[in-house]
């Protein structure tokens, strides 16, 4: 058992420093908007989650790397103390890149030295949801400094990626599913899941359909030149408040209009919009906007689970390097897994029964229950062993940064 | 038929007025904050709604009394038009409030020449829906009156109200209800009820119980005693996250502390807080982390309108007199109607199925349908005949100038 | 002496009341943006003057009216206590207008009371003082007045105002002065001025020369026309940091354009604008960036003091009744007092040998000494009797609600 | 000549790489306040400023570095084009720091090849005004890098610093000057003086006096512990207004107390408050302030001027390698050179006759004369050869974070 868990353990390391061999030492530090951290932050919070929840506690005689890092590193746990303002990640040029490795390497050390020892489930549990934590930010990693990079009047390239295969997605149409009585969730014991996928428990749902595939960018560039953008009656009303602020869009984030044609920024830079791929990028709004101007509505989770319940959990995943959602050209319900998180209707809200992980874990998941939607499937930069079908991904429905999709659904 | 909607027409008319009788000129003008609108602008658009909707579409050669009302008074009815800004509502001296009272007779004579001849189902339908919608504003009046008067250092009193009667609650419990499944909401023709309580559907709900009562004054002083509002892990992030900003609270709106003993302002003016009243006037969030301290949840909104299903729908309406919520003191569930809006868990969203009204009215209820809170049973300001089981009422869970308590909910 | 200053006291107390009588009661409450406060308030305020700085310290047992207006209606003197925010002065329907009315009359009867015994030399200061102040006030109520009205999409009138005359302005030129040393400001002693206006001091000034008459319309309109709102080179940083956010002008204030036509709100209504008038309602930068264009500069507050020393105090003020500027017709240097106030390039700054009134009222004048420019010479909004040559008005460079307007000044 | 001007161009241009050299990568990029820029950006605007304005124009056939780069380091000209936005400046991790460097050198590279060759006057006043302009940006690499590593938690070090002198500083007196007239400014061709130093003309001052020396970290405490923080007749009034907000100061910038002791960072990290020092990052604000606590006033810059045009320019300056000011140890009048920055009380405004530089160049100093106060005499972080009797620097008076420091002055 402890050698899997340490061949995980370096696994899943190495694969955050992998992600980061493209970067210059510059890109480490930039955080473009609050939400999106610097990579140098991301690689020494996981870092920090390691040394907080399991060295710290379980490894006698473990020195901290810094003090301060306490403090820096700290995302939100408020159980665990003060934390370095959010939106001021970005402002620290110290400790250096170089430094955060040095730290890295400092808690890699003492962490392998407890696994390979005899561990409890205690440790074992936690190290365990410390590399499932790891895995979110790599992904993480990806949309931030995408972010980053996008935002660049240089549009730098991430990396080349591997090229985007030339397929003609499938003719958009609804896949029917019966109503009834259906389990959703998983119960503690069942391989890991995080607290909020819990307990499993049982649902009504009424017939509905899903349409087979994602949405396109040709089908979004209708609705856009639909006047989707401006017409009030397809918005709900907090987006339709947003639409008339600063913050109003007229495409998908990381689009631009030149002349008549658009482009988009991707990881390996600036390129025409393909009208075939998934339209990718949107915010809960855009999704919700574009359903309704289609006469049909968001799935909710339930459903989704459920749909999700009956797939092979195959699609395009981080591991497969292309970094960009692929069109979807067979089967009868496509890319329900991987290539773009799927917005649903349904609020982040607790399910019956829901209880959080015991002590300062219990900050993970439970206290952002308020405000978000819950989004599912995992995307193109989530590695493959990160995703489940009951897997609850969230975030507020204004969000765009992540590599988010659109997949209708409607009442039979 | 006619007879009956003339009456009705006349009754809920005549009422808006009555409750605007003890006012001042000058309290009709101000809007002590965006969502707090000013009594002249509720008393010209619940107007302006049966001239847009009503007359001007079938009353045949009808006038518009001013063309700048159709944009003033206009609150945010997109498919009708431009509407002056919600923020701006308390800066406009002209109309008076003469003007105004001319306008509401001047569309009363049209309303009741149309509705003393044969009237279409599409009319008697529009006019109801404008009563109903014309009793919300009769609570908003309330409301937003008490957010004006309950601000100004004067402390001044709206009206004396009947003596609030001096009752022991009951020692707080909880009643179980079996799980299972259960009818909630209702279908068009049953009686009038919004769009957002239909359709009629089954819901799959655990066994769960509820409190016999709302939590009191004396309860919520405990929490506060006990480090309530400083205590992170009570919140929700996003809560945390106002709590640490320079919108935080210390205790319920409207209470004031002096040295050591706490006061509130109510529509009578300002009274030491009554331990034995149940307690008002907090956020969904204040309610979230009351009930996270107690060791309970808030209920979802399918639990409650199960358990009050049950009930006979008695309790504190605004004819009561009261203006203020109660000790509950005999019932094994009492005060499941009336009184105070009792906070759920659950987010506001539609229903199975759910199908906004036809046309322009469509955006009545439909597009609030994020962000935002379920919250039942009516208030001491609302009309008694404006509720129902099935009826949802929403706010965002920071708002905390309606009449809002806490019933406590948990898993058996 | 006290007959003087008793009928002077009475006459200015019931011009202040004269200014309010078209107003409804509506009006009287509103305060459309920060620093346009209510006519209420204004006629509270200085009321509250006269309470706090002569009766309350010299009439003995003098009772306050109420102990809550000592901080409702205090604008920003610290030295007496706390204040009601300035932002929020439109929010307080209580006390009413009629309360308002009590109180004035109630601060009359002791205030005449004492002004008919004999008065100290500090009594006589002060009471004079606080008319000066009620006069700048009388000012103040026309501009806040105008700028709510202004704002209402009603565009209601205050008051016909008398007729104005059709007149041709005369040739824009330049009519030189020499330079020298000359003497600007006034000693105490010489009749009442403001603390800001001492001491009398020498200056050195070199030739200069100063336009005839204020900027018309038309010429202002050539501006816009010539693109001049969106010239970055004909704006200072922080004027065109301005005009690239929300707060971007395309105009004067009060101006609207219909069509290819240009309207402008008066007390007296919407009107076209009449190109041969003075333009109005133009901010610091505005008349900054228009001098620029026109190849010359705004001129010093020393230039501006000198050239008036040898002009006729004639002009157009509040008692014309016109409440608006009118063209200038005759006259080498016409329009130097009354009419509009006049921009000039210098900071409001202390003379040198500059001390402030003594005690509390030290806080009239010298604390805004930073970040504000020098006007000169009155408006038709002030009265007659209240400007000199020597009097310093300031504002921010960025405000526009007063009535201001544009003099030109060059080298020799 | 053409030698001469080389030479500078080398000896200033191998100055601000020299104050880079102990900086880690990441402290190039990073941009604690909209107003400290990064270094990286620093290194590139300096270079666009003699690619724009030299290179361009003179150097037949020169092709630009990067197009990009003309939007990215175009710090305001409007005349030259699009910038990119100031406050996003932190916000580029490309290009990096290595690309800088190249830019540096390949711009160096042609301005070499043009400076060898004969030059016309308009292309050696550029150049001229070019290392002037680069020497302001090696005092703000100080003032912005220390911005950022002083609001590190790890309160990094820049570099050790030379050690600062232990000397006790005179007792402060006040030095008199006669009142007359003084010439001030400079003409164009006295030797390299920026437009707004120009031209040189009369003024006319009153006997005054100004402080032997400037005020000590000691007497600034004394200010702190007589309240002075807290009184708001010792502020002017947008100050107090800063007092009362989320801005509101309780020490000078970089101050720490810790239990009884000040702590203050330095570019050599954090160190214990020395009580004989100058008191260092003080806003306007503060100088101001503590100028009406002590009963004297800031001077004004004619009566500086003056003053310093008897003084030998000695003082503190980058070269000496302290970096931090010094207390003063001889001298009738110490320190008027060098060391502080010191507040005038004087707005920032053209003097009579002014004229900015020609054409794009214009933009340069004249379009900040808005709301901003002088400050005179240069700073322990200005190069030495920078600095006249007659230089003029501007800041708001808010503004803390560059070496500024308070000289006091009186009436006589």
């Amino acid at each position: 058992m402890q050698v899997g868990i340490c061949n995980q353990y370096e696994s899943v390391r190495k694969q955050s420093v992998r992600i980061c061999q493209p970067l210059e030492v510059e890109d480490y530090l930039v955080q473009p908007m609050p939400d999106a951290s610097p990579p140098k932050w991301h690689l020494a919070h996981v870092t920090w989650f390691f040394e907080t929840f399991v060295l710290k506690p379980f490894l006698p005689g473990y020195q901290p790397f810094s003090i301060a890092y306490e403090v820096i590193f700290n995302s939100y746990y408020n159980g665990v103390g003060e934390q370095h303002p959010r939106a001021k990640r970005g402002l620290l040029s110290r400790p250096t890149v170089a430094d955060i490795f040095d730290y890295r390497a400092y808690v890699d050390r003492h962490m392998e030295s407890l696994l390979v020892g005899k561990i409890s489930p205690e440790v074992s549990f936690r190290t365990t949801l410390g590399l499932h934590h790891e895995q979110q930010h790599q992904e993480l990693l990806f949309t931030d400094l995408k972010y980053n990079l996008g935002h660049n009047p240089l549009s730098p390239m991430y990396q080349q990626g591997k090229p985007v295969p030339d397929v003609q997605p499938q003719t958009l149409n609804f896949q029917e599913f019966s109503g009834g009585i259906y389990q959703i969730g998983v119960n503690a014991g069942d391989g890991f899941a995080f607290d909020n996928e819990s307990p499993c428990h049982d649902v009504l749902i009424r017939d509905f359909c899903l349409s087979n595939r994602l949405v396109t960018n040709a089908e979004f560039i209708e609705f856009m030149e639909d006047g989707g953008y401006q017409r009030p009656e397809l918005w709900l009303a907090d987006a339709w408040a947003l639409q008339r602020s600063e913050e109003k869009h007229y495409a998908p984030l990381y689009w631009q209009q030149r002349q008549s044609e658009y482009f988009v920024y991707t990881l390996a830079g600036l390129a025409p919009v393909n009208p075939l791929e998934p339209v990718c990028h949107v915010s809960g709004y855009e999704a919700d906007a574009f359903a309704r101007w289609k006469g049909a509505r968001l799935p909710t989770e339930m459903e989704w689970e459920v749909a999700a319940n009956s797939q092979e959990q195959t699609g395009v995943f981080v591991e497969d390097g292309f970094f960009h959602p692929l069109a979807a050209d067979t089967g009868e319900l496509s890319g329900m897994f991987g290539n773009l998180w799927e917005w649903t209707q349904s609020s982040y809200s607790p399910y019956p029964g829901f209880k959080s992980f015991q002590g300062q874990l219990g900050e993970y998941n439970g206290k952002f229950m308020a405000n978000q939607l819950v989004l599912r499937g995992g995307s193109c930069v989530t590695p493959r062993s990160h995703i489940r079908p009951s897997y609850r991904n969230f975030f507020y429905p204004a969000d765009r940064w992540q590599f988010t999709g659109i997949r209708l659904a409607n009442d039979v």
